[in-house]
């Protein structure tokens, strides 16, 4: 599979709260191979307690001494880099790196996304043995983000290339009722301003723009079947009150 | 500024740890606006640990002691949401929502994204204040995100909506009254259920989901200012035919 292809490596990591937190991110994203670089702290109970429900790939999170062991046999090696460098690197945002890492995984690559250390990310050796750099656009107010937010974002980009971007758009394409067709909202109209007018609401002879600001709203939101029954409902029975 | 018009809501949220990353992730993609319903404990030390430089996000963080007070004056509402509904209601994926919250607040409107309980997430009468429902696209194998990482992945898409080149992607985005507010949405849905209630066409006794659906279809719609005048004046008139 696609994803068993993808491993993300986090270099001297000081503090468990955020190895649990980065297990949690990769298996909410459907990631699970984690590799640790001299951890500075691990197994721990707070690693545990963060990874709530991905406790599996806490456990099998590989543990090595180097980087150069984290990143063997990968094909295509992405850097996470805060900082600019004297010696410019190929750098694309974290949407393009998703992009890729997927399209390479995708295609049968091993692939790493390698990840620095809290306090000063990836040292220049390390960015050096990666094909391309990666950029999360932070603010500058505060650009620095934290390992296992920094973690979730990229996953959350390489799943989201994985589901494609073309999916369910509409805000409506889950909907448990079929929306009226246009014969029916022409009839609803006609209830709606004969209601209007018998309860004094709608002047025939100054409509104003009343009816074309109804129409405006309620075809703005298409009506599915059951509104549309509902609210005709609501027109007869203000009907029988005047009566 | 774009920025100032969004606040993100939290929810009654459980962990203080989850509020001081929130603030960072929020700081970190370039948003301030942080309020908070009924924190189970606030302010705490976890929470300005993991704050770490966004403990000014903290500080000014905004208690309330419901999620109507939090949403008031807000335009724009979006909730986040896990569950599957019984009723479904307008959801996009996190991008979209992310290009929608910029585009609202880049227009001027105030903007709410709402987040439930670390356990529980939002209530369906906390969702149906929503105009829309925001959908993460998580695995199946472990769906369920931590709040903090949640709130980065939406900020991020706000941030990467506003870096973006694309522009009036809204289809009300030129309007020719403001939008109403949550609290004025509020006093109609009041006003329509009293209304609901004397013509006898809601049973007090056995409502249903009559409700739900008609705070549905108003809420996809978001009525502006003189729609709900309109729609506060037929129920007025409705109400004197009764009397």
């Amino acid at each position: 599979m696609t994803e068993d292809n993808i491993r993300v490596v986090l270099v001297h990591p000081t503090h468990p709260g955020n190895i649990g937190g980065v297990a949690r991110a990769m298996k909410n994203m459907g990631l699970t191979r984690l590799v640790l670089v001299e951890p500075r702290e691990h197994p721990a109970p707070e690693a545990r307690w963060r990874a709530a429900s991905a406790g599996d790939v806490l456990e099998a999170a590989q543990v090595v001494a180097t980087i150069e062991e984290a990143v063997a046999g990968a094909q295509f090696i992405v850097g996470t880099s805060a900082r600019e460098r004297r010696i410019p690197w190929p750098v694309q945002d974290a949407r393009r790196c998703g992009e890729r890492i997927h399209s390479h995984a995708r295609g049968g690559e091993q692939v790493a996304i390698v990840f620095g250390r809290e306090d000063r990310g990836l040292l220049n050796e390390e960015l050096e043995l990666c094909n391309l750099h990666c950029h999360i656009p932070s603010h500058e107010a505060y650009p620095s983000l934290n390992l296992a937010m920094a973690v979730q974002i990229l996953c959350y980009e390489v799943r989201m290339a994985a589901l494609g971007t073309s999916e369910g758009t509409e805000e409506d394409a889950v909907w448990d009722t079929p929306f009226a067709p246009a014969e029916d909202m022409a009839r609803f109209y006609q209830h709606l301003e004969e209601t209007l007018v018998q309860i004094g609401f709608l002047d025939p002879q100054a409509p104003r723009q009343l009816m074309r600001r109804l129409k405006r709203l309620y075809n703005r939101v298409r009506l599915d079947e059951m509104e549309l029954n509902i609210l005709r409902g609501i027109l007869s029975e203000t009907q029988k009150q005047r009566r």
